[in-house]
Formats: structure tokens, sequence, C-alpha cells
């Protein structure tokens, strides 16, 4: 029923287990398996760092979702998140060297996930969450990253502000601007909104000059009904005390971030300053058709394959964990991530144009670069076993 | 400092994961990640069988210990415990083309266990657990297999079990004598010794004509103390109330069975039938001596690669599995178990000598026919989906 070429090449799933050893004789077995086993066995139990020498756990991570929050369709569940989390999975190896295991979750409880996840850890160097819908997904992000030992990412949110971080810190060098001369309004207070704007301010924007807005219109300290995530935004950004909505954000700003899914007129992208920056990142549907978005901006990004200037979290993710694991990182702090960014932006710095402010998703240049600059950056941040 | 041939081999762990798809162009990319993938995942949301033909969970098991009884060396905890998952998993995949992810979790509660195991299902189209400790492990896969619609099998108990019944089968061929007319005498009630007696039974060996001991000697009804698994064989074997320990229970038996680990006295041997059959299948040191055994009994069997006859639980996982996955059957039941075991002894049928009563554990020849076996079986009992 199924024959299309997409279908054809989902049958069977996208991933294998394989061996890399040999197993051809008695000989390889008794090395392998029994009795031979039982001395790396023995020795990890005597020094269990040694796990990281003779297990696969130094370049393993587990691709963990409960399939509340898949691209952009939403709560389907684990089963139906698979495809996504293979997907992932083959994308960690391609580009990144690492071994990553689907593994879809048959709960949306936060102390379940949380339980499930610490359970399974030992077997793995690394956890990248995915597709974990807001807010669960900070809380589970960070009672993980204090219960483990290992990295912990969640790449919805991470991924993607890296990328943002890397994408606006070239189209501010090609425009001679500083970040810290930008106002920018964030559209989106979800998972990738809060990871970007806590992003953006770490990279150097001012917070004061950020404006957030959720599908209520922009944070302030006088929405008393915030909590979480949402309220310290509100708290911690948008100085001036704007009100409103989208239009009142963007007026005279000069960068959009778009990540909300929602539809933003054209008319408040006319409102901002001059030489603007439009990130629209909603996927299918950029919240501002490109074409649209090119009248008013300088430089234009979306989330798309099919427009120049793809943010893509593929940029990220496969070179965090694989400097992560190579650094033996406890967790990955915000230094690591700016690291990241700046090492993405750094590959294509001396090629910027406008149509090109980051690598294509198949630069096999992109993946070592953001290794070597987080594995150093968690060295010097102190997070290494 | 670990520099022998052993250590080498294990270097950086014995696994990868691969991609079965191309991922060379934005084409590939587009197919095998987005936007393509979320075709796949809306219709696995619309119908979650079609998880069985787009995702990999129709060839993939999680291989879950925690690390309670690895090998024989002990309690040595999840980490520890990961090179055997890894060798378990190479197995799986060089003898069943089943691919397997080792899961080691950081827990020893059965609560736990079955909780972080039932939320990682998903993911998986089997569990194979792997040495957890008796008693718990008996009530981890009663509740997964309740909770799961996947096959759960402890490999432990019934891949044990399997192998010794087809080597009993192929003995007692051997020796013109019928399964349902041998005494039967099994040392030890632990994991191994549970599933090998209630497989013999099933098998066709009569209940009556059983017994079983454990560290304090033979299970019988006047045992109060005993619970659980050893209460249920207390009293559903032993029919003539014998008492003592395992010199009275080999006293004019056919069949020595040994998975317990301890040694066994020559006197002890010396009072079986003639024409007995000695398995001891301690590992690295079999209950009785084979040479000494060889005195005594006309066929021996070890669980050793250096001796002729291992009974090696290779011979059944990957077939079992393969089988199991092929039928889509939601449990294991032990008509498959059994089929499983004829279909090992068949291999060698027309080739049987005293010292070769089982296949190599690298014949070729084995898991297929265990596979076809295993799934025929499940068709019958019928527990597909």
């Amino acid at each position: 029923m199924h024959s299309d070429p997409v279908f054809e090449l989902h049958r069977r799933g996208k991933l294998e287990v394989a061996s890399t050893v040999p197993l051809n004789t008695r000989e390889d077995l008794s090395l392998a398996y029994t009795p031979g086993v039982a001395e790396v066995c023995r020795a990890i139990a005597a020094d269990e760092s040694l796990a990281e020498e003779y297990t696969w756990v130094s370049h393993a991570v587990a691709v963990v979702t409960d399939g509340s929050a898949v691209l952009g369709l939403g709560n389907i569940g684990p089963r139906a998140a698979l495809p996504v989390m293979e997907g992932k999975a083959v994308l960690f190896k391609r580009f990144g060297g690492v071994d990553a295991v689907p593994v879809c979750l048959a709960t949306q409880d936060v102390d379940e996930i949380v339980a499930a996840v610490t359970a399974i850890a030992p077997s793995f160097g690394g956890i990248n969450l995915e597709d974990i819908s807001a807010p669960r997904c900070f809380e589970v992000e960070r009672r993980l990253d204090a219960a483990l030992p290992i990295p912990v990412f969640h790449d919805d949110q991470h991924g993607t502000a890296i990328v943002v971080l890397a994408a606006l810190r070239n189209a501010a060098q090609l425009l001679d601007r500083k970040l810290c001369d930008l106002r920018v309004a964030v559209s989106g207070a979800g998972a990738a909104g809060v990871a970007v704007t806590n992003m953006l301010i770490a990279g150097g924007v001012r917070a004061d000059d950020v404006v957030v807005c959720d599908s209520r219109g922009i944070l302030h300290s006088g929405r008393s009904e915030l909590v979480g995530e949402k309220a310290a935004l509100a708290a911690g950004t948008n100085a001036a005390g704007r009100t409103g909505g989208i239009a009142e954000a963007l007026r005279g700003a000069d960068v959009l971030i778009g990540v909300s899914g929602g539809v933003i007129a054209a008319e408040a992208v006319a409102g901002m300053a001059p030489d603007a920056i439009v990130f629209a990142l909603a996927n299918p549907t950029p919240e501002v058709p490109p074409a649209i978005a090119a009248r008013y901006a300088a430089v234009v990004a979306t989330g798309r394959s099919d427009y120049p200037n793809q943010i893509n979290n593929v940029l990220a993710f496969p070179g965090v964990f694989r400097g992560a694991l190579a650094a033996r990182a406890t967790t990955v702090t915000q230094g690591m991530k700016v690291a990241a960014a700046e090492a993405i932006a750094g590959v294509v710095a001396d090629e910027l144009r406008p149509d090109a402010i980051v690598p294509s998703p198949l630069d096999p240049r992109v993946a070592p670069a953001v290794a070597d600059a987080v594995r150093m950056a968690a060295v010097r941040d102190g997070v290494v076993r």
C-alpha cells in the first residue's frame, strides 16, 4: 500500500547494530564472549572508569523521546516517533561518528521519564533528549542533568539555539553590527524560544534588548500568570516593559527569531529597523514567507532545505556529543554551547554572503570543528571526569 | 596497562550502530529525515502496526540486565556487565541477524526494573533478560511478559533449558532410551535449575521422576521453608519423597544435570544407574570433572568450549528471537521452547556420537532451523499479533 520512495526507504527501519569484532572461530568466541570477557568485566568491577576504555560508552548515546512533540506533528506517541529517532541516529553516526540508539518511552510522566532514563544510563555515554513537549522538557532535562554523570542535552532547545546563535553572529558580521547593539524579538516561548533567548544572551545580546512573545503576546513583568521559564524570561528581558503582541515587539527591532509556528503579518515585519535580520524557523511553514521577509530584511533564514540559510540542528548535535564524549564531560555547559556556535559560524566566516550565513548541513568541516571547540570548552569549564 | 589480546579486542567496546540508508545528498536527508520522515510518522500514528514495517522493531531486541548475576562473577553491577551484554549483542547479530542493544540498568529493584523495561519497550520487538539473579528473575520475567505485547525471554533460564533438552533428547536417542523412562536429578534450583526442570517435564520427562536439589539438599514437600518456584518444584516433582543431598538424589538416577556451580563427589556419581548421562554445566569449573564423569557415564557434556558437547545458550537465543520476531509473537510459549530444542537436536540427529550430541556453537544450520521451528510453533500456539 505504501510504495512511494519515502516508505520504501524506511522499510524495516534505518538502523542496524553491527559487531566491530570478528566472530568466526571458537577462539574468536572465547575472546569476545566467555570465558575471555570475564576478565574485562572483572577489571571494570574493580575500576568503573575502565568502562570508558573497554565498552562502547565512549561513543554511544541514547536518543530519548516520549513522543509528545514530534516534528510539527504534535503528540503522536512513542512508536510513531521511532522513525524520527532512527533518523536522528543515522545523522549522529554520519556526521559525528556517534553510535546512537533510539529510545521511545511508553510514558509522558516526568517522574517516570526521569526514572527510566536514569535506569538505562549505565549503557550510554550521553543522553540526547528529543521531541519532548514544553514545559515538561525543562524539568526532565534539569533533573536528569543533576542525576547523571554524563551529558544530557535536549536538542530541540539547545541544538536550535546553538545554530541560531551561529547564524546571528554571521548575519551581524555581514551587516557590520555587534550582537550587543541588536534589539531582538523572539516569537515563541516553548522549548526552542526559551533556549534561543538564553543562548543569545549568553552569546552577547543584551537581555534588556530582547523581547519574547508567547501565544498571548509579549512576556513582561506585569503578566502575573507566568510561571517557570516564562516567568524567568519576563523578569530578565524586556527592560523597556513593552506590552502588546508581536507587532509591538517588532517595532524598531533589528532581529526577528520565529520559533512559534504561528503566522506573522507582513505589516509587523515592515515595522522593523532598516537592515533587519529575519529567521523564520517554523517547519514546514515559516512564520513569514521568505519572499515577504526579503522585502524588509537584509538577511533571511528558515528551517527549510529548499531555501538558502537553513537553520538545521544537524549542524550542532553530532559535534556537540562527539566533543562532550571526547572530553568525558559530565554536562553540557552554556560555554560549550557558545563554543559550538562559534565553531559553526567560523566554518563559513571567510565566505559570508547574505544567502550563506551558515554551512550546508552536509558540510564535512562542521562536526569536527564543533567537536574540538566543545571538547576544549568542557576542559576550560572544568566539567570533565 | 591492559595490553593482552582480550583487552585489546574489547577496546572501545564491540558494537556500533550503523545506518542502512544512504545519506550523501540533500535529497537523501529529506527522505531519511525531515520532511520525508513525517509521512512515515503520520502513517504509524494512524495505524500503530505499521511500526513493524517501517521501523527496526521487527529485528531489534534489548538485552537487559541489572548486573546482579553476571557469568560466574556474581553481582558486579551494570557497567561491569556491559562487556557481556555487548558480546551477547554480537552473537545475536552474527547468528540470528537480530539487532540487539545492551541495556544495563542502574537498579536491582524489581518494581523499578519492570517500570524501566516497560518504558523503553516501544523501541524494540523483544526483550532478552540476562544475568538477573534468582528469585527476582522469575518475577521480573513474569510481570514483563504480562505487561508487554512482545516476547520477553530470560536467557539464563530458557536458553539453557532449551539446549539441555536438545542435548538430553539426543543423548537418550543415542542410548536408545525414552525421556519418559529416565530418572533425572537436577543439582541447582536457581534460574537455570528451575527452567531446566520445567523444560524437561514439558519435553517428556515424567515430573514424578525428577528430583531437584538446592544448596540445602533435595526439594521435597516436607520442606516448609520453601516459597515461590522452589515450593512449586517441591510439590510437583520427587513423587517418591526422597530426602537428603545430591548423593541420595543420584542413587539409581539415569541423568544428572548440574547447574549449581557446586562440587559433586565422584562417589555420588558412582551411585547412578548404568549408562548414565552427566551434564555438568557450571562454568568455568564443572560440578564433576569430565574425566571423572566419564568413568560412570555413557554421555558427558559441559558448558566449556574446550570439552566435547558444549551446552551453549548461543545455540538457542538467536534463533528463538529471530523466529519469535518473524512470527510477531506476543510471548515465548513452552511449545516454542520445546520446538527450539527439537530443532537444535535435529541438526545433528543423523551424526550422533557420544561426543557430539549437540551442534557446534558455530554451526550455521542451527539458528535458521530454530527460527523456523519457533515461528511455526508460535502460529500453532496462537500467540501471534
